[in-house]
């Protein structure tokens, strides 16, 4: 067994964002060595680990170079460079997730396709090499308006995805290869994290709900557990556990899903990695999904991914008509409410819709989370500092 | 009203220890600005802040240039120069805990006369200047044997205490200024942690209780909540409340009491900061220790000091016959049990009784955490590494 603890063993992280951030504390906790590298200078993760590096996670070089001062390689964000995590993996470094898997999920077409051959229920899609392909299928009634267009990459945070209602809206996609996905009117958003270990051990959390906002399409609050039947919510455990075993997924899963109309359960999209949908379980749940994907690229033990409370997530997204520096506004009033804890993630600047923290509201009574997350949504606001 | 996150706000912190450690888990998560002062280069402390310095905590000079460069001064250590702090307040930096409430802590014989003073129930003590005049006293029968010898100063992790059961025992003890108090039989050790803003706003933890090892004098597990009658518990908060308001307090006061045979309670002594009978507050508590005394010192509202689950804190200290480069001998076991965190504290070297970390234990069925709680303290050792 190797001693991570307060030893010389050394964990590499490909990217330095939030997520990286709050896998940290875990690593702290447990005084296992980090090294991150990350673009920016200005990056969260700067502090808390060990060695920060500045560079570049799509060059080949930087990523090698890195990876090969770790004893195991991991990735918080999809964008790194697949072929050097291949070389670091062919000099005998541990990187989990595989190159293989990540190679898998970062095309959305690959994705999609991969659903199809290993009969897990997606939505069904065409894949197309250019936007020209696309628009001709348009014209030749071989792809039907409405649809979802998907970028093949590059898609994050809503950008890459598109509802086409008519002919104009092909005049505002980008370039490149694309998928054209069937609109499924569905009932709920649903997210299950898997966690899986090189041993073959896995834990799945419970499932989450996105609910949108009623008039605005975007999602207002993650809720755990999700106020859904028992029986959907054991299906859309078995749907992305189904998932997880295809891909022989090590670290954790979050797999986004649809419930639709008829109660049949379609996967959406997957992400090998923290997701936004467990940020919940730092204050639910008994393994927060960052201790846990500590836990699970090590080949660690597992931990118990039940809840301790009813847990609620809202993001804190940077305010219209805001750019500057960062002004957390209310945040002293939303502090006074039950149950409730603000993550601020460290950047200094905020854009309209940046993603610039969360709050987390737990409470033994769902309902009663849910009427706090309500007042904290309508409290706090994330602006720029007036001069 | 301050902003404090994400902004230029800088908290100093005098002691870069374990207890430091933790409190930067919750300036990370808030993304408030820390410098952290610590005489020694493997601080705990030295990564996850935003400035390290090392430097001799007990130094005028020291203290009060790192203290000036700060916008809030706190401490995690009560061994830091009281004249410092109070030149810093002088200065108008403020300075929480307040150099006169640490004035009245740092020196156990003053503690103590405050109790009396403030009508705070405690043992029966007298005060010497020195061992010779103690020594007279046992002579004169002025002190009886047996009794319990508290050095005034510089007693840390049961250094300091020492009872006394027959006169050879006061060749043992060291010299200086020291309290002889009444050796009281208790039914149970209780510590209750108080939390205190400036503004005056006051959140009182549930009672917790040490378990002492059977035959060995030397606590097990720290038990929250404690097992004792409601009246008793009821009582027990009150009291540390009294001390927490006697001393004007902000911050964190810990407040350590016997609960005598007769179900008197009796303030032992306190400390002003985050304490180990606070630990399991991380995973048990809707807002743990550490946040709360980040939100205390910063005027920030108190956060709910409920606790969602049961919880038990192990203690991981060094074996006895081990010196040198830490080993968690069987951690991969303890994390196997169910909601099992251990915490380790990132010291290298490890030495006989030595605090290297903590293990908690959270449940909804404290029995059932009980249990759980002996089979870890039978799995883990702290031992050093073999050549």
């Amino acid at each position: 067994m190797i001693n991570y603890f307060s030893s010389d063993f050394k964990l590499g992280i490909l990217g330095g964002g939030q997520l990286g951030k709050m896998m940290l504390y875990e690593t702290r906790k447990y005084d296992i060595q980090t090294l991150v590298l990350d673009p920016s200078a200005e990056a969260p993760c700067k502090i808390s680990c060990n060695y920060f590096e500045q560079g570049d996670l799509m060059d080949y070089d930087t990523v090698l170079n890195f990876g090969r001062t770790a004893d195991v390689v991991t990735f918080e964000i999809e964008g790194v460079n697949i072929e050097a995590l291949k070389q670091l993996q062919a000099e005998g470094i541990k990187t989990f997730p595989s190159a293989d898997t990540l190679e898998k999920i970062q095309n959305k077409a690959i994705q999609k396709k991969f659903y199809s051959e290993q009969q897990i229920p997606t939505a069904d899609f065409k894949v197309f090499e250019n936007l020209e392909q696309l628009k001709n299928a348009v014209e030749q009634d071989e792809v039907k308006i409405p649809f979802v267009w998907k970028s093949a990459t590059g898609g994050y945070d809503g950008k890459g995805v598109s509802v086409i209602k008519q002919k104009e809206d092909l005049e505002t996609l980008s370039e490149g290869e694309c998928i054209a996905e069937e609109l499924v009117p569905f009932k709920n958003e649903l997210a299950v994290i898997v966690a899986r270990n090189p041993s073959g051990e896995k834990k799945t959390y419970p499932v989450v709900e996105m609910e949108f906002h009623p008039t605005a399409n975007q999602v207002e609050y993650v809720i755990c557990p999700a106020r859904i039947e028992e029986s959907v919510a054991e299906k859309a455990r078995k749907t992305a556990e189904k998932v997880s075993e295809a891909f022989q997924h090590v670290g954790l899963l979050a797999v986004e899903m649809f419930q639709t109309k008829d109660d049949r359960i379609l996967v959406n999209e997957v992400a090998p990695r923290p997701h936004n949908s467990g940020h919940y379980s730092i204050e639910a749940a008994y393994t927060n999904q960052f201790e846990q994907q500590v836990r699970a690229i090590l080949d660690l033990p597992l931990g118990n991914t039940d809840s301790k409370v009813g847990g609620i997530m809202v993001n804190l997204v940077g305010s219209e008509g805001h750019e500057g520096e960062v002004v957390y506004e209310n945040i002293e009033e939303i502090m006074k409410m039950d149950g409730v804890t603000p993550h601020i993630y460290g950047k200094k600047i905020t854009r309209p819709f940046r993603k610039m923290g969360h709050v987390t509201i737990v409470n033994k009574d769902l309902s009663e989370a849910r009427k706090i997350a309500e007042k904290v949504k309508n409290s706090i606001k994330v602006i720029s500092k007036k001069d």
